[in-house]
């Protein structure tokens, strides 16, 4: 029997302490509402880190036990240390899984695994979001339907600048006519990278079944698979023929 | 002084002798209309071909003599014969562009490029389109703003079943709620292949300048820039150093 | 307890009957030799089919009852016919695991699901290839180190005409000088199709520990996890609000 | 008539001060003898900006006037200044071309813009390198055969750190047995990034003929052909519509 998938839900864990409005609605932090809903399913053990813990609760230890980390943010970004980007640069290189919600996409260790500047357009008129799926029969979407409905949430639209996915999963159609990428995954080293855009710190998005689904989905999916070394070795003639 | 770009217009031509409403919008054709206008470009010399021509217009001759060819069709796919198909697809390989409009996903050449089925949803609401761009900066949407606004047209939604685009260049969404990858590129052989979404033959579609500016531009960037041989040759140890 | 994946090893089955150094190396034909160690494997259970069964052995039953299919032909590609071309890929785009082969490179499922040539160089000298790992971590190499080696074997030269593959996996170089894409993945509506290029009808290719490793991980991984419906409906407006 | 592109050929120029053997083959400096390459051609008009100069003789003014910037570097890596890698990179989001030649794998500006460790396997042992084209009729390879010889200079091996490339043009095989995916092209943000690996400062690489064709083509394709703004407005409903 393989052994539980481990993952590290990180959030900046601001917004909840600072707004009321926030924290009627995660009342222990979005960090707490995604880890609970994880740790009921089969198979998947996850525990939190938040921004405020010493190394950002993202020591070496905690880096090499974890499988998955998933990584929620918005207005804190600056204070994430270069230090923690490179050992989650290092980790998902070397295979570990990172799920990057929302507003993450202008976090540190993802504009670090692109290379670009991750930017977008936004409005916040609580429009309705449709994600439509453009990969029927991929893992991250079983148990979907052929869209996902979000009633109330936040825009972004394009031009959302990323590398081009290797796997364009969603697009998204808001009610104000926008449209955004708004499920994508790459390949980084031996790692997989899935950006997921829905949640707002101002609606219910974590408590939204099929959005929850697909975290899950994707936290099974990015688990690691195998790994790669760090190193640039020098050979000599024949190496490898042993 | 390099020599024009020689582009063949293909079209079904069907719909317009047999329905007076797009007769009214086309009165000799849509390739009439789109050879006309890519004609007023510099630098490009365009022709067209037609179904019911001989060989669909399209001789060896004539396709060994084209850079770029323009495909629209829409219920006539099947009266395309195999042996044009062939002929297409391997021009396309040596490097001919291919530019392939609205109803012409289902087309036999399309189709026989991607590998797959090419099915959407699709719905006759003439409803609005929006493109979004999703590369600024790429040849394609040279003149272009950051979208382009289709007032009325039919709709075609997602799953559209294409192997992954090289190079996705437009998203749309519509009135409706539904997005659909409207602008999508890919390397076949030495030959580029540009799907482009707009033009329906009960709307203007291929008189609005922006979406005629973006067929000038995709004709520009498919024009070959080097070939492709055929054939797999046995080759002897050594043969390369000479 | 998940049930086995059901494999179908499909050979052509010309050269083991008409030549006797091949069938002194696969006395009962190359599928033989692929089904029995793949039905050593946990959680697999394969079956055969060959190309002079009625329907070539692919009946609709059979494929509908096929998760992943394996496909090794050399010499009679052209006496596959069409029908059961469509009906495979059909298959695979509703979500079947497609592995082709070697030779299989100009089998008529695989062309047609390129939409290329995938035509290539090659040379009989029974030459060293090597065949690199170019995606670490990734499942098709679970269990090999950095490279694999056949000691003699068929050397395939690029260019290889194929659409750039979603996933490069491995990369061959030959003692001869030349490179080939050995190991290449494309995704096609919901099923995957990989192509790995070892196996020659007079070399013991499919006795070699590491291939088949790398063609039973090939199976895990080419199982389907989803559908695609195959169909182009009409949606109204609202449809997929309720 | 259009203006000339503007290259700046960048140079880390360390080598060719502290030893002989390098100095003899490029006694003005690699940068010197790309640039004068370069400059021979017609359209193209070089400068140089090497490490030691003020701000790396990369001020902004000197960026907003590059079309393309050449990288060449190996030893001082680290100390080329964050600033600079930061108006590099978004130099490069706005459209920009970027050669990365060589050992500048390493390089901080393709690090950032890769997000990857960029790391692979190398020997000195000057043995033989032939690039094969695995894109023929692509605008890089024009005027080059099916592949160029190097016949002595350092390896690169497999596995190469870096995202699956947007195209792969050329792969290597080396005399020792070793491949390397060579030729290698992203898109990032408007711009255009190729790596080329051929060039070492004890071997007169870039004095190869077909090695310089090949950075001419590049140079000339990579040449931005429109703009990417940086920014993230937040957009009111309706804004697109005037």
């Amino acid at each position: 029997m393989a052994r539980d998938i481990r993952v590290t839900v990180w959030n900046e864990f601001r917004h909840e302490k600072e707004d009321d409005a926030v924290r009627n609605i995660y009342p222990d932090g979005i960090h707490a509402c995604i880890a609970e809903h994880l740790n009921a399913q089969k198979g998947i053990a996850a525990d939190t880190a938040t921004l405020d813990e010493p190394e950002h609760g993202l020591t070496a230890e905690k880096l090499d036990a974890t499988d998955v980390l998933t990584w929620w943010a918005h207005k804190a970004h600056k204070e994430v240390s270069d230090e923690i980007v490179d050992r989650v640069q290092k980790r998902v290189l070397q295979g570990m899984g990172l799920i990057v919600l929302h507003s993450g996409h202008f976090s540190k260790p993802f504009k670090r695994l692109m290379g670009t500047t991750c930017q977008l357009k936004w409005r916040e008129e609580g429009e309705r979001e449709v994600l439509w799926v453009t990969r029927p029969g991929h893992p991250i979407v079983e148990g979907l339907g052929e869209c996902v409905i979000i009633p109330h949430t936040e825009m972004y639209g394009e031009h959302f600048d990323i590398p081009e996915p290797d796997e364009l999963i969603f697009i998204s159609s808001f009610a104000g006519g926008e449209v955004f990428r708004s499920g994508c995954a790459w390949n980084r080293g031996a790692g997989k990278v899935f950006y997921f855009r829905p949640g707002h710190e101002t609606y219910p998005v974590y408590r939204h079944p099929e959005v929850m689904r697909v975290i899950t989905n994707a936290v099974r999916w990015t688990t690691p698979t195998g790994t790669m070394e760090i190193g640039a070795p020098n050979k000599p003639m024949g190496w490898f023929e042993k």
